[in-house]
């Protein structure tokens, strides 16, 4: 043992979920969007003149944060911008966690909440989801540091309404409330038009999924002008220039289409709707999903074994070992195609 | 005062540097790169399919990490990547600097490293350079939690030689110690070849100075193993994806052009020392520089001065109101052409 050593910081290696690039591989485990992003994008890459990469991007990103701010019919000193929401979020917990008393989320969560909470130092408890898996909202009806959930929850899928999130406010109003929108645009329904009364309030989303995006790194927060600014601040402490030249433009041409989003969420949720509807006539429990995937258990089979049985056959969903959810799937939804291998397969294993 | 108000960070809005784009600005204060990266990278954005950014990026930056070990003789295990040399810094910052022990950095040098331990919460002290702006090795001669300094420095433009860093690091064997070699490819010595010897030591670069893509986010930390999956595991319990897939692909094809990188660095080094030599011809003392830029003061008129009367005329260089610099300029070598624009103007004002 070095002395050395002894100045690292100990931390437990998180490891990213399973990739693969195998040919003929049906991904729908990591909740891609099996849709090319708008082709306002494609054009961007075209006509973008690399000359410009030399110069350092507009750490503002006033343009996305426009395009954004009129899209929601916000201010845009009320979007923040980061590397995707992983870092949206991270830099949340930094800027609206420093009370040290515990935050709280719900036990089946994003699984990046507690991660987060370690390296940062922010204290945590879970609360835990209800036997149907759904958020209890007198679970957070204590002293607390800060709430965050997902809405959307993810892995679960379930969706709540704006009264739903306004009771949760209402009884925190003394707290920093995180949602996390992840998964909004496909059937959810967003709490954006709680923001002019809770000033409190942050709503973090991403253009991974809904937007086709995930290559490029696009998360926000949609809040208060002074939350936006603490962001701002703590953001400018860290890195300044979080989101690339090529990215604030790809994201901009992508909010300025909003034809071709709302037909792609369009189709992902139509198929969505029908792959749930055939794995329910396969004797799986699926989960009434508001998301871009499925939650679902097999009546009979275990949740282990088909993950496997379809791994073998390249078709790769996601299986989480954790307690109280650990007989279920998670199934992204792909082309209607790419669903009927999977639904093909199934049939086989079943 | 809300009670939400007191769960906030308390944080100084770190400013980032003044930007312009005004119309026919010369733009010398950012230490941008006057050529346009390799004509590889304008090649990346017109054959890239959109399509693909759908996916997640590669976590792992395994064609980057293995462009960049073939380059520079290492293995891709020694290569740890990073959305610009800020987050790897930052990054740094949390993996290496946790003992609680004071950290060591000169007084002058890098502006965001005591905005990064006032975030981070890591304690620092700074020991002074010598009246020449010289570091002197001997002050990080005592008991401390790390050390870090640019090589060259900045603003200073002052390289050290390889019997310089390894006399820092005979004497701090204890602890990590950090070579910010931002802009080493302008003529400085890299202290790669001491890496083989001493596996306390990071050496972080970047491609926003020499390689013409700040606008791209990419730096990246060369160490031992150890090191690197140090750095990996902080960074997987931040955020798994922080460089994004059109990144990757363009600072790939950048590192594989060996030929044009020499090139573009060997004209900013010739344009650098002809304008050193007509400063002085014009009473300016400028530092000897091994970077990008220059650092000067005149023997009659003030820097500030200087500084506001080349604004006036769209010249943008970089001044500080420090203590010890504060009649200093800092100029970035642009293309020969704005240089004569510069020196004319200088001229003028003279």
């Amino acid at each position: 043992m070095k002395l050395w050593q002894d100045k690292l910081r100990k931390i437990d290696p998180y490891v990213p979920g399973e990739q693969s690039d195998a040919p003929g591989l049906v991904k729908l485990n990591a909740n891609e969007n099996p849709y090319p992003p708008s082709p306002r994008v494609q054009a961007v890459l075209r006509e973008t003149n690399a000359a410009s990469l030399r110069f350092y991007p507009d750490a503002n990103g006033t343009d996305l944060r426009a395009a954004l701010a009129r899209h929601f019919g916000l201010r845009p000193e009320q979007v923040f911008l980061g590397n995707g929401s992983d870092d949206v979020l991270a830099l949340c917990f930094q800027a609206f966690f420093a009370s040290g008393q515990p935050i709280l989320f719900p036990d089946i969560t994003y699984s990046f909440y507690p991660v987060w909470c370690d390296l940062l130092r922010v204290p945590f408890e879970c609360v835990p989801v209800r036997d149907d898996f759904r958020i209890d909202p007198r679970a957070f009806d204590r002293p607390n540091g800060g709430v965050v959930f997902p809405n959307p929850n993810a892995p679960t899928s379930l969706g709540e309404g704006l009264d739903f999130i306004e009771d949760i406010l209402r009884h925190n109003q003394d707290c920093i409330v995180i949602v996390d929108e992840a998964y909004i645009d496909f059937g959810g329904v967003s709490c954006l038009p709680l923001l002019e009364k809770y000033e409190n309030l942050v709503v973090v989303q991403t253009m991974s999924k809904s937007r086709s995006l995930a290559g490029l790194r696009i998360g926000y927060a949609l809040c208060s002008p002074t939350l936006a600014a603490t962001l701002e601040a703590v953001k400018n402490s860290y890195n300044s220039y979080t989101l690339d030249t090529l990215a604030l433009a790809c994201g901009t041409a992508s909010v300025e289409d909003d034809g071709y989003f709302r037909e792609t969420c369009a189709r992902i949720v139509a198929t969505r709707d029908k792959t749930a509807e055939q794995l329910r006539a396969m004797g799986f429990t699926v989960l009434p999903s508001q998301t871009n995937f499925l939650f679902a258990t097999h009546r009979t089979r275990s949740a282990k074994e088909v993950f496997e049985a379809l791994k073998a056959k390249n078709i790769f969903v996601r299986y989480f070992s954790k307690p109280r959810i650990d007989n279920y799937l998670r199934i992204t939804i792909g082309t209607p195609k790419e669903m009927e291998k999977l639904l093909s397969a199934m049939k086989a294993i079943l």
